[in-house]
């Protein structure tokens, strides 16, 4: 035992009880999580019973000696994260949290998994339920987001080093999180970053959905993780000891680990057991019957021991004690203000000052600036008012215009940096906000060609269903990017990302607006946010200073008619200059025309009956946007026209496309005199 | 040359000329291509030299020995696939195809590259340009795509032999396409599958956009490759002697290739090359005069000599060659019509009236049956009706329901099957179809789970743009899937495909519908289809046989008002079936409802602006989808009302979801009472 007490020992993380893992009784905790899986199972008649039978073994061990949690205080900062990515496993978490006490997971919630309004819901819900790090069941996704965590980790203790933050991330993940594309990028990037306080424990089980892996797989999965700079693994998935040791030795690693444990899917279960028919259906009373005889359990169901609750609360009872030991050192620590702070997320008190001050020059000054442009203007105010921003791009940093000066890059080994650089990594850009956003301690903002958010859809989904405050840096926002052509250019993309449920889409218009809408995204604590940014230059037309954030109206009247109001011009973006433009000219021919900008969808849907009335008027009303038509509908009214894509785009200059799309101020003029009797 | 002589032959590729290396002017092939590269990026003041310019010795080599194609027959089916997965660099496509004679490809677009109208887009864009075998730019997809057309090959070999089907797919990748999750997907199954006719050539120069790969990559590919049963080498990018012979043993390997040619971006850039300088910018005038010197290159721009274009018409001629040798066994093969009807792609000539007489039955049987159950129902008579199909499923066969009887699984070394065990991918699904789908031959299906179209949109957007007969078989389309909670449950998926260009978005409502909706699909030879499928039974309500395919007007009155038409009730999928209780509930209070169905907005919106508007009427209307708003106000109109989902779902059985968002019978009785006076 000294050889692994001595690698065990870490001054954050107590290890009593237990360092004899006789005192253990490992199989009635394992199958009490067997138990509580598969009868709650049953009783919802609906559910995914294998992998918590399989995974219990390797559950109880990890929890036993390793896991540091304190289920009274679920949001200790310096916690050990546990991520099950294989989220339709819900049952092993539900039934660990069950027994280590959380207060949310009683009996009657067991007994009411998947049900609506219980916390047991089909897959983990992070918000939703106490002790869930992140909502997972997107394969992958949790593996990924993961990363984020242990990367979260590694920058807070470069700031505040190991006395306040030294914690492990530890994941379960199954094969569908390995055959993920996401799980490539995932392990690329931690691999490179030497995230080595990173676990993951691959329920190696050899069946899939369809039936054995080896109908789709036939890759070596340890070779692979090798080849990406991870510390590798194989070990009998219920075996304890071996299990005990292999993680011993994964907390010593100098790299990220993988430890391949080999199990059987739904083990116990007599006739079902290493089949795909225990994966995700209730095992049915009979089977039930045998594989508690199987198992040596002989407890009704929802019935567990008091001495394996006592074994649970045990573990409780060690993380309570270090959460204790570790207030003891914030209270004692001259950090802890700022240590808070961060964790808290909150701006400093002088950053909307600072903002507003910035916003008063913009209008004064009126840069000709593309908004990617601008939003890099406003990002060199904003990196500097506040230390919570964590930068990045995937691999398109002159581009995206993410980088600000003086903010030093993230690198293997040296976490002391602000700025990341994920690599050609969408997705995983994407899920690794979520994980820096749900660690907290930052807000992250991450950059790619809108069109891209295609690869990054499935993390982005659930930076809104998690309500992360996550920004996404979408340049090249319509056929303006160019030459690039059609699979460069975002057509349908607005409409995919305004259809999805809380999530801000701010498409700005000139430098002001673009300021705006990131003060806006950087006070959403609920709700991640897009930024659409142009390729192309846009004059700021936001000359006059406001003190009210005129974006966050969601629309608002940018020009007002001279006299009266005979159209009203809808648009967002780099096509607002190009509804001014159509004013001009309907002003020639004696129409008279409001221009109404649009940044923000959902923050108008939100404001008063009487002031959406206002903007949009009783006059006709004529929209010019670069993009689909799906949506426009809403706003511009039966009698209303649009000025937009009806197909995808082309390869050619932009001024080329915009004439060639018929997205011009004297289409614009067109669809008002279709309208109107213009002179 | 013996041993290599010996592994280059094979009875359908004819290798002169170059037997002899010697004979190849290597050097001025390859610079030639560097040539008009950069001569067309400074040209065009856009574009990616960089590329080209390092893959030049690369290019030469594969295609002065290797690759077998006719320029003057570019849809020749035996021909070699060629697919530039690094889309950004395009110009070397363009330089092949301009020295190699393609008939569109003449000087003048050369010059005019990434201009508006021009076949040299910025991206290599299928069906724009001849020889382009596929769009490519988003990284990854052309490495995937090349996949299916991998297994495209081999599943037309076990059909119909040496013969007639036995050419090579050649890939070349960069770390872009490498970095990206989808890459692992597609290197995953292309490993297992043993698809040994696949070569992928990565430029290993070392950089990305943000500098070098070392700022965000560690793996060491070719064990990464190796680890998923890949054949892998290195080879100097720049040594002639060595790529052939690397390429001449890759020809011989059992299995997928991966050949790493270290290469420096820009080769012969004096001051540029081996920088992300050279990477997505023209190289400026002194730049390309110091590359012409150093290249020894002194021929003007866009100037090619005779010697050089003589080299590569030798190897189009080699193409044309074989192409004749292969028309000749074709013209003798008993298996001609048969070939040439799988390639045509044709449906048999009863295929309508066997799809009609099961629709006659299907209204006479009325089965409540879920939709997905009832795609598959459908499938059992089409499979049985062609065999052009090709099913498959990203690991949820049994609940997308995408293998009728008798259907044989596709595995490793045997071809032979129609069905696809595409494992926990979806994105390589996708891509993987599309390459089916290009290389022609089959019409593929595949299926998971609606939500997960997040993960596959890259590819399905693709699908779309190249407007390929590709068919997605979505099912669990709303919270009608229930317990597995929001993470499962599409809200805004429905508006992000149907705001895609040439995207067909089926939701029919029943048996009947379902079967229409597949019967179109399959007619769709120039857009891809998704099929959204209910999860939950359904009732039957075309109990009415008709001849007319109904799903093909988009949308149909399915329930006529009993006198006067006081509301429009308007539905898809699953909720029609609440339209049409909704209107027995009103009816009970003297309102008269019509019912229309709208399984697919993009055929109602082509129908005549008359049926359009005798479909919707003039009364009220009020929409029932359980899913985002966006997009139903264009058929609401000013005065409408949705019923439907205002935010994510929620994990619980569908009838207590659909009650708890409210969106029932009752809910559509209120929302029309609202609109009119209900007794």
């Amino acid at each position: 035992m000294n050889r692994e007490d001595s690698m065990l020992t870490s001054h954050s993380t107590a290890l009593r009880p237990y360092q004899d893992l006789a005192e253990i009784p490992h199989d009635d905790m394992a199958n009490a999580l067997r138990a509580l899986a598969m009868d709650a199972v049953e009783k919802a008649r609906s559910g995914h019973p294998g992998m918590p039978m399989g995974m219990a073994d390797v559950a109880t061990a990890l929890f036993a000696r390793f896991v540091t949690l304190d289920p009274a205080r679920p949001d200790w900062p310096d916690r050990d994260r546990f991520i099950l990515s294989a989220g339709h496993g819900s049952m092993l978490l539900y039934a660990l949290n069950h027994l280590l006490g959380y207060a949310d997971m009683g009996t009657d919630q067991l007994k009411s998994f998947r049900q609506l309004g219980a916390v047991t819901a089909g897959h983990p819900e992070h918000g939703h339920t106490l002790g869930v790090e992140t909502t997972t069941g997107p394969l992958g996704q949790g593996l990924t987001t993961a990363v984020g965590m242990a990367l979260a980790e590694r920058m807070l203790n470069a700031r505040f080093g190991d006395e306040l933050v030294d914690h492990h991330t530890y994941v379960i993940a199954g094969d569908g999180c390995l055959m993920e594309g996401i799980s490539h990028e995932a392990i690329d990037l931690a691999g490179h970053l030497k995230l080595s306080k990173l676990v993951v424990l691959w329920d190696d089980n050899g069946i899939s959905i369809d039936g054995r892996t080896s109908l789709s797989t036939s890759t070596d999965q340890l070779a692979r993780f090798a080849a990406s700079g991870w510390k590798v693994m194989r070990v009998d998935g219920h075996a304890h000891h071996a299990l005990t040791d292999a993680l011993a030795e994964a907390r010593a690693s100098d790299r990220p680990v993988l430890i391949a444990c080999r199990t059987t899917i739904g083990f116990g279960a007599p006739t079902k057991a290493g089949t795909e028919a225990v994966h995700g259906a209730p095992l049915g009373a009979t089977e039930i019957e045998g594989a508690r005889a199987a198992l040596g359990w002989s407890h009704p169901p929802f019935e567990v021991p008091e001495s394996v609750r006592a074994a649970f609360a045990a573990v409780a009872q060690r993380g309570r004690e270090a959460r204790e030991a570790w207030e003891k050192r914030l209270s004692a620590s001259g950090r802890r203000a700022d240590f808070e702070a961060a964790m808290e997320g909150d701006l400093p008190a002088d950053f909307d000052e600072k903002l507003a001050a910035y916003k008063r020059e913009l209008s004064q000054t009126a840069p000709k600036v593309a908004t990617r442009k601008a939003s890099e203007m406003a990002l060199g105010v904003i990196n500097r008012a506040t230390d919570l921003t964590v930068g990045g791009s995937a691999d398109l940093t002159h581009s995206n215009l993410t980088l600000t000066k003086g903010m030093v890059s993230v690198t293997p080994g040296n976490y002391a940096g602000r700025y990341l650089h994920y690599g050609i990594r969408e997705h995983a850009m994407a899920a690794v906000m979520n994980g820096l956003a749900l660690h907290r301690g930052s807000i992250p903002y991450g950059g790619t060609f809108m069109v891209f958010s295609d690869y990054a859809r499935g993390a982005m989904r659930l930076s809104a269903l998690m309500g992360q405050r996550v920004v996404y840096v979408l340049t090249h926002d319509s056929i303006g990017l160019g030459e690039d052509g059609p699979t460069h250019q975002p057509v349908e993309h607005l409409a995919m990302l305004r259809a999805t449920p809380n999530l801000y889409v701010f498409r700005p218009a000139d430098a002001v607006e673009t300021l705006e809408a990131w003060q806006l995204a950087l006070h959403a604590e609920g709700t991640p946010s897009v930024l659409a940014l142009s390729r192309q230059n846009l004059p700021t037309f936001r000359i006059e200073h406001s003190e009210e954030n005129l974006v966050g109206y969601g629309a608002y009247v940018a020009r007002k008619p001279k006299r009266r109001r005979d159209v009203t011009l809808l648009a967002t973006g780099s096509e607002v200059e190009i509804a001014f433009k159509g004013a001009d000219l309907l002003a020639e021919r004696g129409v008279d025309a409001a221009v109404v900008s649009m940044p923000c969808w959902e923050l108008f849907e939100r404001q008063s009956h009487e002031y959406r009335r206002a903007v949009l008027g009783t006059a006709p009303r004529v929209a010019v946007e670069a993009a689909a038509r799906l949506g426009w509908d809403r706003w511009i009214g039966d009698r209303g026209r649009f000025v937009g894509m009806e197909g995808f785009g082309a390869s050619g200059p932009a001024g080329d496309l915009y004439r060639h799309f018929n997205i011009t101020p004297e289409a614009v003029v067109d669809a008002t005199c279709d309208l109107l009797t213009c002179a």
